[in-house]
């Protein structure tokens, strides 16, 4: 529900002060020289010699040191792996929860990261994903990150999450089926359709050679957007080096345009990606949602489902399109 | 999703200093004196002569003094009624979005106000959803209370809010869908089993002669209960002057018990009831959620619709049951 009546500008939005605190790099778990502090990481992304990456996992008595990203275990899974010799009960939470530190430094962020850096990102991603995705008991691989403690990052070291659930999640099973219809009513795939439409419209933000990013016609969120790849792909498992060069740049620019506009505001994205490696559901087309945490779902939205957007999407668009093009084109 | 592996202590959630502060009372629009700064009242109770309450409505040049509850158009409606010889497009927001003002008392609140005052407030509920369900464009009445800043209360002065909205909210069509596949299928309502089960279960809270208060088996927040009436009705229009009272005390308790147990947490609750005034889904039986706020969804909440909740619904009924018999029996 988009309340125009209630329309503000985006300085309404804009955080008051910096959050930039001065941090105690020494007590953060997952600053360099505090490896100790985190389980073994199940994947360390190391510079080898000639520049390449080395890709390596911590023993228990190992951690590597010099890293570029790691991967760790979630300390507090939501998720976990089934133990030997385990019944699998139905509904039983079997999984993994994993947290990739994105760089050693603390104050990393995908909007003033080295692109460089960025792909390494998402390549990590995209092994965690393969290595995941292959287990038996897992169905789908939720790659996530939250920034900001309003959003709910409770350690501000730049990080992602991976979460693996054993059933398929309720807001993909009902794209899969909406997209699905779609494709069996019109012969063409619903995201391929919707980019076509946003790349001209008001709602239109930035693309470059792969990537659309765009404000959904029914945003939940004000300022949220989507980055959509041009390409019709189900999955991230088989991106091309230019395409993840390309989504790196799109992290960058478009991320980058939400923090000058709103000055750094909280915000949650998540990858939406089919199940089974993306070999059934063939009218699915991956993308990456970016949903800044401006407003409260309260007790209307809690007990009606229905998300009262207090920005246009259109405006929003404007805004960030203005924005990316004065300070990040 | 119960994350018994994040297990937690209530007083891991317990707010750590107080809420109340002092409050500039003449700054309060809701507060005594001020009513000027609010629109004209649709809904005034004052005290008669007699004892009785006295049903007004304020004037363009008249707001009421020594009210004892005011309902107020919001100042910033997500739904607005529809204009004179409005065209109504599929999807406007047409509606009402009204502020039930619940006390001159700026910090009255359901766990200390007096019986016969939420009494009051319970009656206006009704008044309220009697004149707006009857109008044509109206398919759904949500009556909701926010508590706390945290929670999405944007000012401190007890209140609660009423939103129609012209089509029928996703949450109250899955509910009414399911509740009518289980009486096809076993001919009882879902809801009056869901009672009878936990009233005697491990999820038990409270109950009167009217109510049955629980934690629901997959409760989405930690502390989250439910208050069910013990006698099957759709919707609220026809409560009896007992039962109503009997919610306030149901109210009075739980609320209280939540407050001692957690230090005033924010919190939401909604009401569930039956649209159409609950003429047509006979199988449908009202009921209250209480949603305490102590967590945050964040990126794998927002992208998959799977809510991990890190307290088991059985260990919040306990610490609820246990806090009510000490301190509210």
């Amino acid at each position: 529900m988009i309340a125009t009546h209630r329309k503000r500008r985006p300085t309404d939005f804009a955080k008051k002060k910096a959050t930039s605190q001065s941090v105690d790099k020494s007590s953060c778990p997952f600053c360099p020289g505090n490896e100790r502090k985190t389980p073994p990481a199940v994947l360390v992304y190391l510079m080898g010699k000639d520049g390449s990456i080395v890709k390596k996992k911590d023993t228990n008595e190992l951690r590597h040191k010099n890293w570029l990203i790691r991967c760790i275990p979630n300390l507090y899974p939501a998720f976990s792996p089934p133990e030997m010799k385990e019944n699998f009960e139905s509904g039983r939470a079997v999984g993994h929860h994993e947290v990739l530190i994105e760089s050693p430094d603390h104050n990393e962020h995908p909007a003033v990261a080295r692109l460089s850096h960025l792909t390494h990102v998402i390549n990590a991603y995209v092994d965690r994903l393969k290595t995941l995705s292959s287990k038996p008991y897992v169905r789908y691989v939720s790659i996530f990150r939250n920034h900001g403690s309003e959003a709910g990052a409770s350690l501000s070291h730049a990080h992602s999450q991976i979460i693996t659930t054993p059933t398929i999640p309720i807001i993909l099973s009902n794209e899969l089926k909406a997209s699905k219809e779609c494709y069996e009513a019109n012969g063409t795939c619903v995201f391929c359709d919707i980019l076509e439409k946003e790349k001209k419209g008001t709602r239109f933000i930035w693309e470059n050679e792969s990537f659309v990013v765009f404000a959904p016609w029914a945003a939940v969120h004000p300022f949220e957007f989507w980055i959509l790849p041009k390409t019709h792909k189900t999955t991230l498992l088989d991106l091309q080096p230019k395409t993840v060069k390309d989504l790196a740049r799109a992290l960058n620019v478009c991320l980058g345009g939400l923090n000058s506009l709103l000055n750094d505001p909280p915000y949650n994205y998540g990858f939406h990606i089919a199940p089974n490696n993306g070999k059934v559901d063939e009218f699915y087309h991956w993308h990456l949602e970016v949903y800044p945490k401006l407003t409260i779902w309260a007790g209307f939205e809690k007990s009606t489902g229905i998300y009262i957007n207090v920005v246009p999407p259109e405006d929003s668009a404007k805004s960030l399109k203005q924005t990316i093009q004065r300070h990040h084109a």
